[in-house]
């Protein structure tokens, strides 16, 4: 379907600058991939300098941008925030491919189970007993529900997901492929014949809105609950370990690890390769920088990096006085040269 | 199953301080969530203080706890080891669930595989031509045995697992979901045609008691085994690369990197997020705490931190230094100046 | 099948030293698992001590090494680069084993999927509509190939891959177990509602000869391509994040993470849990030691550790300095009071 850019405006809520100009739009790609027709995506932001270039190669009919993005050669639709824009426009031009309501006939779903009608179960799917799929809930191909598992309205099992018993997904959440919720905490304790298991019977449980990455490994609590509340995002490669809390609206981003029963406040961020150690609290609107380990509880609005982590701006100031630790070191055996010299005299 | 305090005392072997009371046990629970009638657990060590705060308010009748902790204010099964009674109760009120025998009728096994009657072989299992599962043994949902692979007895892999042709498990091991065992070696060799793939023909070899996280990867060997020794527990998202060793009873906690061909002797911890070189060799009773990387081999009972790992006395040394090494530069700016000052004149 | 030394020299294409010997050869093993009418490997770099040990012990009846050693105690076929010999050698004396070609009957094949009849789709796979299988190329156990997706000549999907819709695979490429391939990239922006996703609607194109380890993460692109070029190696767990771009012939070793929009050029090494910051470019040749992480743009040829990245001399003096750091403390320390002695006096 296609739209004049006046319409699109009005139809993604933005803010026309048109230039006088009123192109028929049809679709949306990147600068350099764009045909005549289509619109593209102006970042004002990160990769600023490329799409910089990149403008100058485009032949986008118009853009989305910023509105604090000015002399664009385009006619622009611009928002306040252009990713929401982008958003918006990838929704109506790209929208997602979704099957027919069913059970596929290859799937296995247990008599004792409850599916929804309007939800869908892809090919070669598990749904065992007493485990209860809600409406328009999807499980894609390959994704085992384990017995007494739930997913919630709208919620999405990708493919090859394991969801273990007795867990359960909240509503409108995604779980991308490879991801594991509730395999067994890493619960050992030392005995004469060895590390002896101690059972892990609690379960995990996810809010609403979550979305959780490809590969992700969540951890079933000892005894209660391992808990990722709604409205967070956590990236690929993840590790939460057992009795882990995650607040509302954070972001866990790709190969962090959280140990054992630490709790992550609301509206927390965890950069990439981050890590905390067990039992500890990062307080609410914190960041720990990539790389960053918390190994003791953080009060709300911490910016920490490094390891142990430090605040940013400390840990700034060492690693730029570290870069300078070898000639440090020169330095100081000359200053001692020089004062034995003068001792001498 | 109820049972009165001093009875349940007897069947976890513990010691009773029933300051006068025996109440009717009918559950286990965490501290915060326990009803009357319910007995919890009180750490003594890690996380103690939370607890202590929790035993305000908990409903619950009586605890589980080390011989150690004193003053608790309800009546108290007592071990040496609080965790090993704390095993021993989740076992006896929350028993692992267990299907009955035989091969689900949506599971493929080939003609040729041997499946002991005992088995247990979920649905859209795979176990392929020439592989063995033996008494008890589990293969959950959506798990693949590849051919000519064996499963011991006892031994479960969990939905979505994947054990390699050839590959072999132990008795009583456990392998979590979505882990991979027997993926190849990463071995490349260069040529003028680029990267030449050097085959990876071994295999891998899990002993028993064996227990293996989620999302793990294990790749076989190029020639010969990658083993993991009896007792050892690896945790979520570790890679061991080909022709690795790991010994008995060791702990490798998530995230943690291996490198081909090293070996790691008995009873070793390898922290969350360590890493080794490859080709070396970790003494028995080693540690290497979070986020090391061991890049030499190190003797028997190193305890060791940072990159590349010292031992770990020295490292918190550096780590305390740090902290000082702006300041330390800015004071030799002034000595320098001092010096100079005083030369001159 | 067997073969006199001589012949196996020229059919691997090696240089003979036969040391005046011409055993029959019937296979291949590591050095003290060989039995005597087996060739065995050689290593004259890593490794090359502990071979030396075991060259000791072997039973072997020949071996397999580079020109460059010397004073062997066996007939030796000689190689510039002894890997290329040891591949081939693997080949012949345990060459792969392959399925007979066709549709395992409990695999689902979409009706409008294209399988070439040569093509081996294994038992519980999924290929959904509109997807491409191309001649000879390999599905295993419980992979899973959405619609709209490829998997060009000769290629491999290892048992329980996810290849996500409209995802593309070259030719010759090995995709390892576990792995997923067109997972959500992770695109949000904060809104007063929380974060709003930005729909990720692009793909993930694989080239030719490429190979992917187990467990590993490939973002699909917000919009347009994420890309690994030909004949690029990736060891397990990585992170590859959404419009990445990976040149030709590229090692990534196990467990790196790649943010998002960051180029990595041709010929670039990763070594094992090192990162990249997004919206950067690794020019080609460069080399990112061991936990490196790369935080600007690096020019071609590079080689770099640390975090934040330095030239890899740099990072190793400062490396030595930090372990003397403490002692400078002190040091410092000393002189100030020597100083203020003097100025005193």
């Amino acid at each position: 379907m296609n739209y004049p850019l006046d319409k699109l405006a009005k139809v993604l809520n933005g803010q026309l600058n048109d230039k006088g100009k009123n192109p028929e739009i049809s679709g949306i790609a990147p600068l350099l991939e764009a045909k005549p027709g289509e619109i593209s995506f102006f970042s004002d932001g990160v990769g600023k300098q490329k799409h910089l270039e990149e403008l100058k190669q485009t032949k986008a009919s118009a853009l989305i941008a910023s509105e604090k993005a000015v002399d664009l050669p385009l006619p622009t639709i611009c928002f306040k925030n252009a990713y929401v824009g982008l958003a918006r426009a990838l929704e109506l031009f790209r929208p997602e491919y979704r099957p027919k309501p069913g059970i596929h006939p290859t799937a296995f779903v247990d008599e004792s189970a409850e599916v929804h009608p309007t939800a869908i179960i892809g090919a070669h799917a598990v749904v065992e007993a007493g485990s209860i799929i809600s409406e328009e809930a999807r499980i894609d191909s390959g994704a085992v529900v384990e017995r007494g598992a739930s997913v919630g309205k709208r919620s999405r099992l990708c493919s090859n997901v394991t969801l273990r018993f007795g867990c359960t997904i909240g509503e409108d959440s995604i779980i991308h492929s490879g991801t594991v919720i509730g395999s067994d905490g890493f619960g050992f304790t030392p005995t004469s014949e060895g590390h002896l298991k101690i059972p892990q019977t609690g379960n995990v449980e996810i809010g609403n809105k979550v979305e959780i990455g490809a590969n992700v490994t969540i951890d079933r609590a000892t005894m209660g609950k391992t808990i990722v509340n709604d409205g967070t995002k956590v990236d690929n490669l993840v590790h939460l370990a057992h009795n882990v809390s995650i607040g509302k609206n954070c972001l866990i981003i790709a190969q962090v690890g959280i140990s054992g029963s630490t709790t992550i406040e609301d509206n927390v961020t965890l950069a990439g390769q981050a890590g905390t150690v067990g039992h500890i609290t990062i307080g609410k609107d914190s960041i720990v920088a990539a790389r960053g380990v918390a190994t003791e509880d953080l009060p709300p609005g911490s910016i920490v990096s490094g390891f142990p982590c430090k605040p940013h701006s400390e840990e700034k100031k060492i690693m730029i006085a570290l870069r300078r630790l070898p000639e440090l070191i020169k330095k100081v055996r000359e200053l001692e040269n020089k004062i034995d010299q003068k001792v001498e005299k």
